[in-house]
């Protein structure tokens, strides 16, 4: 059979996880091209005995046979790739998120559309085993009909400054994967957005014009509710969490742990800390994530992750800086329309 | 030494938890007077020896050599019982909330200022103890300056609706006892009250006016938040859980159960529910309130929990009233103005 | 109704609790008096209002209308008070072990048979939520068919040298309590017993010819096993438990704490070590063993824990010291014939 | 540099497993030759892209540049290949048991050690991550001086009786791997064993002269001790539990689980089973004991679990056998010498 050509943009942290998963645990796939903007990146390359390194994205695009683009460059490269993808009529991943205009995400979803290409976006946590159990649990109705979906979401520090002052703000930055979170466990759509926020962490983090530690509200058309409350640094590490309340009973997803030992001794029962990071926790969810991807195309069935969503969750995002900013509940079709 | 003298009236079923706690830990005291509306009390007074039974409250304030009065009566006789036993020169112990109208909490607290009166009111999960021991780590430094407070209190069914008409509505009746925990934990005042809500339990609690599921979200002075959520129904039993996250970690609090069992089988692995309600799960801790009523008297120190205490929780569920009304988040200054 | 009238004999730290028990908990009983041989114990006879304190236990037997003698007297004086009792008609409640030698607690069961007195003993721990939870799963075959029975039993510390001198050593004064709960979980017989001990706590204790560890392995009439795990300190305090391993599942009762935080700091996960000891773990089991002792003697029915069960324990116990002197598994016949 | 050559006897379970990992976790070796004894065995060796398939072990020893033998096939072929292999110059990594025989592992062994080669057993649950990380806890001393070891092990269902005839009996084949893990935990040699045993999940494995289940405890040579129970059949799934208890603390390590979430409804709490048998659970111990076994060879340090290892595990169970026999403790010194 035909192996599948793979291409993969940004050799980034993300990057380096897609290439090593792609590799490894696809026997059905080939990389046969990898682009990224720094030259020492070509020794992750070799590392993985790739074939073709490049530093130009247009270059990488015309390799011979190529059928799938998996991008993970900076977010602000997301909207041009994948339009040059897609009019290259290649299948697309897509690290999250698209861009951070809206306008923009929308025109790149036109041209996708337009284009036939797939598109699949990387909102890994879907993949993550606890909370695939919890959906899983929702749609066998396990919980009833879901009334409060309750998410903590918080880093073990904050990224640098540097960094806050581009990404578009924690909301589209952090917040966007549990905005996911909350759209994908609970089947429906948020209508309003109210948020509160604050700077607990870094005060130059106030400079940047940004918040890190925040409780955002959702309502979903259908009133029920959910609610996430974000930290940019807790200092015992990565908190990840996520529990569904409904009318036949709760379901609860815990943090993941390196090891399950207690320790008794004079002074308490001790027990050590969650997986450090997101490269740690998420670990199983990115190769799994990759496996859906590949099968929704070879199968020609439906995306798991798609540009809507893509587009929702940063209307989400949008709708909380405003609720942050104008200390109201704001509706979501202020956003979209 | 001289017994305190005690009288207590209403014994429903918080009355009796008291006039039993009374009676057998407290060698100190002697219950010299029970009061309730209904005949059939009367049993309850003999059950525990109780020399002396009325179905009037100005006869017991007459009882002989009487110090204290416990007042368990239905939330609408509180004010009227309090202001006559402050003018009787007795010392108050009075179930939450002393009255549904803040002109009502606030001219009340003045005659029992004036009358020189010790009052203490009954929010009794301050003195349980989890959520005591969740204090005791804040005050002790282990979390650092609290940023983020989420309290969990679900019931494990609404009560019955003709009480719901009656109760103040949920933030009032239920939601108090989270206000005044969140005010507790925090030791800071609250500004601004955002509230939504929904009736997704039984649809006669909307035709009472009222909801039975929400989510508050509390601001403090200092910025710091609180999160609360509510449900008049939890299928798997009382649901009340505290966590307190700040700059040096996180506590949390979780339920309590009627054993630790765990019984693996071929289906899985499970547990026994939380204990049932708040008689089984806040035992120990209306034992624990009285002791320090008591202790307080004796020492002549401060009130755990004061008249200002309860007229804040009052302002607080007021501020979420109308915050749900109004779809907008509410200062408390706007309550308390 | 006529109350029924329950002498204490012994107001150590077991006898105060069974007092405070009797006098608060039993509307039903009278406390009419209360020996202890020492001139202090009048203090406590004072605070629970007993009208009458002795340090003859003759004398307390001599109370008029008694129907109750409750023991709690030092180890050696229990058999002499147990046919004291019988055989002036009392109903007998005693604290384990009836003797340390099996010829004479033969001699008294014989005796009490004879007096038609009912006599309890004292083994708590069958009434411990905890383990009652789990008895109950098996009676409900939610385990099947017991295969495996699991104890671990540590205690905080090691009691004085002197009183380990006169203890009959550990098997008869802290394992007997194991031997009576892995008897009463499995309901079957043990027919043999394999000891080994070490000292590894204190050498005064072998010096005083005991040991402070161990691992028992009893084994049942039907084959099915129990392994007992011993330590008089570990240094985190009160350790007890129980696992049942059978065909169907297994079930676990964990140790029991003062109350369920969890504290996430930089250092790892934390929580408060278990109940301290006895006098904490098992003060329920306390209140419900006198319950069940009371029902038993209204209803007529059969002791929960007769005098036979003593004395299996006891045999047992022998049987595991005679296994760690010679170092070979040793049948209970070779005890009890 | 240079790659290690690698070839690998026996793709059955756990063949595959080290097929896999040396495949795709360790860059610096290349896999240049399989083997097995089926013809259809041959797949395994195509999808990895394993350049030689042999069923005939010289054959693969003969593979040109050949540096290392990993031997996965049946324990009655270990012998034999360990000892061409050391004789033909390799190094070595072989599945326990050595053999069934205590002299012929001590003829191999004897081979091996004149030969020169690295030897490294099998036994992998030393590199899993729960006991590492026990162990690490031991090494720090967090727990102090070991006291009191206890090793659950349960597997979900029996093998096929026709296995447990050739097996060695459930000593040699099952409980070996916690011989290995008490020794390792304990860092002292076993001088002492007693063992009991029943059938209690099949007739059948009577029939063929083994048992199902057992409990055995073990004396070290400073009188410390370790307790193991086993049975071939938990019907809850996996069952792999250690605890250490020691003079500073005690340290538990918990099964693990495919997924951390809770589940409240009407009927209880409720949580996912173990992770199902040895694949899923030892599956990153697998990888990691690979990793030190490649370390040690380019390393030049020594095997983290060496032939005298295999030697001591075989000899305990020999003992544990003879034990069950004989119904007595049996000194290691009566099968060693």
């Amino acid at each position: 059979m035909k192996k599948i050509n793979v291409a993969v943009a940004g050799l980034g942290r993300i990057g380096k996880i897609h290439l090593k998963n792609l590799c490894r645990n696809f026997p059905e796939l080939e990389v046969v091209a990898v682009m990224d903007v720094l030259d020492e990146s070509k020794a992750i390359a070799d590392e993985f005995n790739i074939p073709n390194f490049t530093k130009d994205f247009d270059e990488l695009l015309a390799s011979p046979g190529l059928d799938v683009v998996v991008i993970c460059s900076p977010t602000d490269t997301h909207a041009d790739y994948v339009v040059k993808a897609a009019k290259a009529g290649k299948q697309i991943f897509c690290e999250k998120p698209l861009d951070l205009s809206l306008e923009r995400v929308v025109e790149v979803l036109e041209i996708v559309k337009e284009s036939g290409a797939k598109l699949m976006l990387g909102f890994n946590r879907r993949f993550d085993p606890e909370f695939k159990k919890i959906k899983q649990l929702v749609l066998n109705d396990a919980i009833g009909d879901p009334q409060i979906i309750k998410i903590t979401s918080r880093d073990p520090g904050p990224p640098p400054v540097s960094y806050i002052k581009v990404s578009g703000g924690m909301f589209l930055d952090m917040t966007i994967h549990d905005f996911d979170m909350a759209r994908y466990i609970s089947g429906k759509q948020v209508k309003e957005v109210f948020a509160k926020g604050a700077v607990m962490v870094d005060p130059e983090i106030r400079k940047a014009g940004d918040i890190d530690t925040a409780i955002i509200t959702l309502t979903f058309e259908d009133n029920t509710m959910a609610v996430i409350d974000n930290c940019r640094k807790a200092v015992y590490g990565y908190d990840q969490r996520l529990e569904v309340f409904g009318s036949k009973g709760m379901a609860q997803a815990e943090n993941n742990f390196p090891n399950n030992h207690k320790l008794y001794t004079e002074s308490g029962v001790s027990g050590d800390l969650p997986l450090h990071f997101f490269l740690e926790r998420y670990d199983a969810s990115y190769n799994q994530e990759m496996r859906e991807f590949i099968d929704a195309l070879v199968s020609g069935s439906e995306m798991p992750v798609n540009g809507n969503d893509g587009l929702l969750s940063i209307a989400i995002g949008l709708a909380a800086k405003k609720s942050l900013e104008e200390n109201r509940p704001v509706k979501i079709d202020e956003i979209l329309n």
